[in-house]
C-alpha cells in the first residue's frame, strides 16, 4: 500500500473538508492500496476516512488475496447474495458515523452505483469530485514508479526484438502477435496493456485498425504498438518498420513522422505546456503538408494505467514538470497508402526527457 | 448492425416516452450497431431517437472503421482537441430538436459523463435507465447469437485440450497459459474473452487467483478456466483435472463439486427461476457439509459480454426461458488445501439445456 499517496490525498481532503474517499476504479484502488485486482460486474471499494482507518470492500472470494497484498487494514468481504450497498451504509455508519462530505471519483462512478451511494446516505451527504486531486497524485511519479515503467518499457523493447523476428513473407498479423504474446509469457509477463497491434502495409493507415489475417508482402510498412504490464506499471511504444525495401514515399512518410517524434522529445523540458508539445510535433507534420493525416492527439500519460492524465492536446495549458510519465506518438495515416506511428514514452527530467523504450528509432528494412 | 433489437429498443421507448437512447457501453454499442471499439477514454456514443436516423459518434480515427462496420447509418468524428459534449448538444438539437427525455444505461454511464450530458440539455431534460431494456433484449438469444456462441464454445474445447497436452512436471502455470493464447491465436482467436487462469494445487484454492510461476507438480489438481470471444460473442468453461493421481480428499472434493454441476445442469428448464438453480447446486455442496467453501453464485449470462445478466443467485426469482444462456459454476475452495471448480455456459431448450462446451467432465487424470 501506498501511505504516502494516501497522507497526500488525506490533505486535499482535509482542505476540501471531505470526510471520506469512496474510491471505485480498480487502478485507483490498486494505486492506494496495492491490491490489484478486476471486479468485473461486482463492487469493490477503498474508503479512506480523513483519520480513521481506511478499509477495502471486496467480494468474499476475494477476500484472501486482498488480505495477501501488501493492504494492512481491514478487508470486509461480501457474498454474491447480499446487497453490497446496505452492507456499505452500515459499515460507513458504524466506522465513521455520520458522514456528510463524499469524495468520489466522477470519471470512474457510474450513475446506478452513485445513486445507490447517496441513497444510503439518506440522500443528505453531498459529493465532491476526487478526479482532480487523483490526477494529480498520478501526474508526478515517484523514483520508485519510475524504476517501474523503465523495467516495463524494457518487456517493450524484448517484444519488438521478437516481433521482428517473427516478420517473414506469407505470415498473418496474428501469427506475429501470438508469437510476441507467447515469448513474452514465456518469460514471465503475465499482461499486455492492451491488445497488441501489428498491421501490415494499408492496414496501418487505420490508427486504431484490427490486427487479422493480413499477410506480410514485401515493400512494405509494418507497424507494431504494444505494451506490457510489469509489476503493476505499463509501458507503450510503437514503431513502424519496412518489410524489405520500403517504396520512396514509404520513406518520405516515416521520416516526417520521425523528425515530429524527435522534434518533440527535444522539447520536453520542465515549462513548456502540453499543447505547446502536441503543436511543435504538429509543426514537423504541417510543414511538409500532411498536417490533415495527423488526426490525433500528440500523446496521454502513462502509469498504472496504459491512458491516464495529461492528455497531449491542443488547449491543454498544463505545465509540464520533472517526473511526469507520457507518451509522445505522431502519426500519419494515408488511407489506402500508408501508416507511419512513431512512439515513446518519456520521463520528465529537470532539464529534458529520457524515453523508457531504447528501440531504434532510424528506420529498420528487415530482409 | 442488429435492425430486430434496434427495433425492439425503440417500441420500449415509444411505451416509456422516451425520445432519444443515448448508448455509451462499447459493448452495447457493438451489439446494437455492429461496429467494434475499445474507445478506451475517449468519448463513443450510439444515439437513437424513436422514428428518426440514428448516428454514431467515434472518435475522428476510428470513423473510416466504424462506416467499414455493418453499421448503415451516419458516423460524426471529432478530433481530439474539440470538446465532445459540445458537439454531441449541437448534433442532437440539430438532428432531433428539442429533446426532453432521455434513455442512458445508468449502470455504464460515468457521474461526469452524465452531468455533461445533461449540462448540453441545458439541465432541462430528464433521463430514464435504459439498464432493463438492454438487458431483456440480451438475455433471450436469437438462433443466429446461439450460433456464436456455439462457436466460441468449442473454441474452449480446443483450449482445454491445448492446455491439458502442456500440463508436465515443472512447468509454470504462466508457461501453460502461453502455450494454449499461442496456439489459438496462430489459429486465428484473436481475443480471449478474459484473463485465462491456470491455477495448480493450492492456488486454485483462492476463487479468482492470479496465475505466475509455480510449478506443476504431481498428485495435484490443475484448474483452467478461460474463453474466447469468436465473431463478438463470448465463451466460458472451467475445468479442473488431476496431474498424475489424486489424493482421495481432492477427488472427494471433485466428485462434489461434479455432482453438484450436474444437478443444476439438469434442473434447467423453462420455469425454474435462477434463485432455485443457485439453491439446487448449492443443496449437494451443502449436503456434504462443504456449503461454506461455495463462496460464490452459480453463474452469470453470457453473449456479447462475457458476465451479463442474468446472475444465478440467491434472490433472483426471474424465471427462466427458452434462449437464456448462463454459466453453472459451482466451486469449493478449502484454502490451503483444494480448490475445484466445473464450468459450463449453456442454452436453455424448450425442455432442458445444452452446454456450449463438451470436453468431458469427468475426472480427468493426466500421466
Amino acid at each position: 500500500m501506498n501511505h504516502v499517496k494516501i497522507n497526500e490525498l488525506r490533505k486535499w481532503m482535509a482542505q476540501k473538508q471531505i470526510e471520506l474517499a469512496y474510491i471505485s476504479d480498480p487502478g485507483h484502488i490498486a494505486y492506494f492500496s496495492g491490491y490489484e485486482s478486476e471486479p468485473h460486474e461486482r463492487v469493490l471499494a477503498l474508503f479512506i476516512p480523513l483519520e480513521q482507518d481506511p478499509f477495502l470492500f471486496t467480494p468474499a472470494l476475494e477476500v484472501e488475496d486482498a488480505q495477501n497484498s501488501s493492504w494492512n487494514f481491514d478487508v470486509r468481504g461480501y457474498l454474491d447474495n447480499e446487497d453490497p450497498w446496505v452492507l456499505i451504509g452500515k459499515e460507513i455508519h458504524s466506522r465513521y458515523g455520520q458522514v456528510q462530505a463524499i469524495g468520489i471519483e466522477k470519471n470512474a462512478l457510474t450513475v446506478d452505483r452513485f445513486d445507490a451511494l447517496s441513497h444510503q446516505m439518506n440522500g443528505t451527504a453531498h459529493f465532491i469530485d476526487l478526479t482532480p486531486i487523483i490526477q494529480r497524485l498520478q501526474l508526478i511519479k515517484t523514483t520508485e514508479e519510475k524504476e517501474k515503467l523503465i523495467a516495463a518499457g524494457k518487456w517493450a523493447d524484448v517484444a519488438f526484438e521478437i516481433g521482428f523476428n517473427a516478420l517473414k513473407e506469407g505470415v498473418t498479423e496474428q501469427a506475429i502477435i501470438a508469437e510476441i504474446e507467447y515469448q513474452l509469457k514465456k518469460q514471465g509477463v503475465s499482461q499486455m496493456s492492451f491488445d497488441t497491434l501489428v498491421l501490415a502495409g494499408t492496414n496501418a493507415a487505420s490508427p486504431h485498425g484490427t490486427p487479422g489475417s493480413t499477410k506480410i508482402v514485401p515493400n512494405e510498412l509494418v507497424l507494431f504498438d504494444l505494451g506490457v504490464i510489469w509489476d503493476g506499471y505499463c509501458s507503450d511504444a510503437t514503431r513502424t518498420v519496412a518489410y524489405q525495401k520500403p517504396t520512396e514515399f514509404q520513406e518520405k512518410i516515416y521520416q516526417i513522422t520521425l523528425e515530429a517524434q524527435l522534434t518533440a522529445q527535444e522539447a520536453v523540458r520542465p515549462g513548456v505546456t502540453a499543447a505547446e508539445l502536441d503543436q511543435i510535433a504538429r509543426n514537423v507534420i504541417d510543414g511538409y503538408g500532411y498536417g490533415e493525416y495527423f488526426n490525433h492527439r500528440l500523446g496521454h500519460g502513462i502509469g498504472t494505467t496504459v491512458h491516464e492524465y495529461p492528455s497531449l492536446v491542443s488547449g491543454n495549458d498544463l505545465v509540464i514538470e520533472e517526473g511526469m510519465c507520457f507518451s509522445l506518438e505522431p502519426g500519419i495515416y494515408i488511407p489506402e497508402q500508408v501508416g507511419v506511428r512513431i512512439e515513446d514514452c518519456v520521463y520528465v527530467t529537470n532539464d529534458g526527457c529520457v524515453p523508457f523504450t531504447t528501440t531504434s528509432k532510424e528506420l529498420l528494412i528487415i530482409d
